[in-house]
């Protein structure tokens, strides 16, 4: 981390080679539905897609909440010079990516890939198509990436099948969720995912976006796209609430939760909030016998992008400092608009130790990989 | 703040009587509604209270979104000797609090009290009502109490002009509103209240609570009144990012807004991510021409009640640094449940002038009352 490095304007920063990355957030697309993912599902799903589409919530071609111009709103030097979409040709995000930023681990989010989709069995056969679809396109070519098991996770008997089906496969290294549900996160029909992935010894990534039906803010819908943007940070809050006020880490005591593309300087007020309520009202909570903090502490991590920023920037060591440095996973968000650059992303000064563990090591070991 | 005075058994810590407290949320309630209210009340809105009551959203008999048994669920030593409802007797709340705490200026937020009910009209005339009420039952007989001119939020129109009833009238001290609205509060159906409230050099004041249509979390209604509790974190978050976002403070530059009973470790976090947002996308706001961040630390005071308790206790200090110390409000929510002690509220030292800030200073800057 060098002043240097650091100038937005200097386009070429050297790269820093000698530190290996972990990209926890990585989202990949399909040159073609019809190519890539029609293989992976049954024709009468085929024919549903080509008379139905998706519908509602958020699925393969509705967009997200806010609606957005560009393609999954990339990077516009993200676009592949073999055209298609960004994300979706292998060799040229090597070169721009895997390559460019020494990443030796990349976790695959694909996003508006079947979860969502009010038509519940076509969303489980469209995510586990999907699934397949990751091992045939990315994982099998590229051993540095690894897989998210979607899951259609509105259906918890259905998600629970698709993470046994896929336990054991060195091909996935999490289940991923979206943030944004039809009920709070940590109720029971949620419970047999938490099972299941506790069972597979994979943790459960919750990523920003998504769409339950309801509005991001208590007071209804935003104007903006910005408000839109930062409200996913609010949703998480809502999501890590009622996972733990729910009891899901009490019932669930090896499971893992990551959360991905939120933010995280909101975790230590939060986790300050439910410990003071907790110890007024706990008669409520039967199922939880230790503080929220407790439990928050030692069953979730969050990924670093977008990083806050604060001035002073020691407001972000302190941020951290609560929530431990060995519960960041550090996130590129590659190949969307809001990337991260490992180069840049993190604004204070660490030692060499912590940065290995800030950009690899953390996420080697919350995956089971180290 | 001595160590004996923080022992939760020590029943009888000695009164920190040289502390003058602004107490910036005490909540008042009628004895009767007939005898109390009707007489503001012109006799056709009697009649509709009689035959439908309130319905909908939150009103005087309806409870708010998640039911609490005690009536205002409040501390249970705050019953009055006379009967009644808590806080409905003057000079028991006067022994119990004022006197007691050496409470020099007191707030008053009426909830429940005719906001956010269905019938447009009869929302305004039982506004207007209580507002009339809180000068005969309170602010007339004791100069140290000031009210909240209560508005029918959700009409604008009607609000502007119940605050320009009000201008001037030194019984009152502020606007009051409710966080949980029907649409995103910096929106401009919301603009004519921040306009009569600037000119008439009012503060608005969103406490906490409300009940808009919408659940309290992007996904859905949680479980627990605990959830709810912390929820409205989450809501106010929304809030101060819509009135942000939308421009309130660039288009009323003299306008001071106070956010009640939501906590305040949040503030931090939310800025610096409106601030990293904007900007990259300022672009969508021409009407912010400055960081969101500027516009928070120069428009937005927060009510300290309930505070947040880290561990270690030197977060919170890092907390208000950055929100500033001239921008916290003490309050106590006397006399609902989780009533902060002003003998036990700062879970941190601080010196004998930023203590008398703390607890007195900064109101009487706000409410301009120095």
């Amino acid at each position: 981390m060098n002043v240097q490095v650091r100038d937005r304007n200097l386009k070429s920063a050297p790269v820093a080679a000698s530190t290996a990355i972990a990209d926890c957030d990585i989202h990949p697309a399909a040159k073609s539905i019809e190519k890539e993912i029609y293989p992976f599902l049954e024709r009468k799903w085929q024919r549903h897609f080509e008379t139905y589409g998706t519908v509602a919530r958020q699925g393969f071609l509705s967009g997200p909440a806010y609606p957005k111009g560009q393609p999954d709103a990339s990077r516009r030097d993200a676009f592949p010079p073999s055209g298609g979409r960004p994300g979706s040709d292998l060799p040229f995000m090597r070169a721009q990516h895997l390559d460019r930023y020494n990443v030796q681990l990349g976790i695959l989010n694909p996003l508006r890939s079947g979860q969502g989709i009010q038509n519940a069995d076509f969303s489980n056969a469209l995510c586990s198509a999907v699934n397949d679809w990751q091992i045939a396109e990315w994982t099998s070519k590229e051993p540095r990436l690894k897989g998210s098991v979607l899951v259609n996770y509105e259906d918890g008997a259905a998600s629970a099948a698709e993470i046994e089906r896929r336990a054991g496969d060195p091909n996935f290294a999490q289940v991923l969720t979206l943030s944004r549900t039809g009920e709070p996160f940590g109720q029971r029909r949620y419970w047999p995912i938490f099972a299941a992935a506790q069972e597979a010894g994979l943790p459960v990534a919750v990523h920003a976006f998504g769409y339950g039906g309801f509005p991001i803010t208590a007071g209804g819908w935003p104007s903006y796209y910005i408000e839109e943007m930062v409200g996913h940070a609010q949703a998480c809050q809502s999501v890590l609430s009622s996972v733990v006020m729910e009891g899901v880490f009490a019932r669930f005591p090896r499971l893992k939760l990551i959360l991905v593309e939120a933010g995280f300087a909101w975790l230590a007020p939060l986790a300050w909030r439910l410990d003071k309520v907790w110890g007024r009202m706990r008669d409520e909570l039967p199922h939880l016998t230790r503080p929220p903090s407790e439990y928050i502490r030692e069953h979730v991590w969050v990924t670093t992008q977008p990083i806050e920023e604060p001035e002073p920037r020691r407001h972000l060591i302190d941020s951290i400092e609560w929530i431990g440095w060995d519960r960041l996973l550090f996130a590129t968000d590659y190949p969307h608009w809001d990337f991260d650059d490992p180069e840049r992303a993190l604004p204070v000064a660490i030692d060499d130790a912590r940065r290995r563990q800030f950009f690899f090591g953390n996420a080697a070991k919350v995956y089971g990989l180290a």
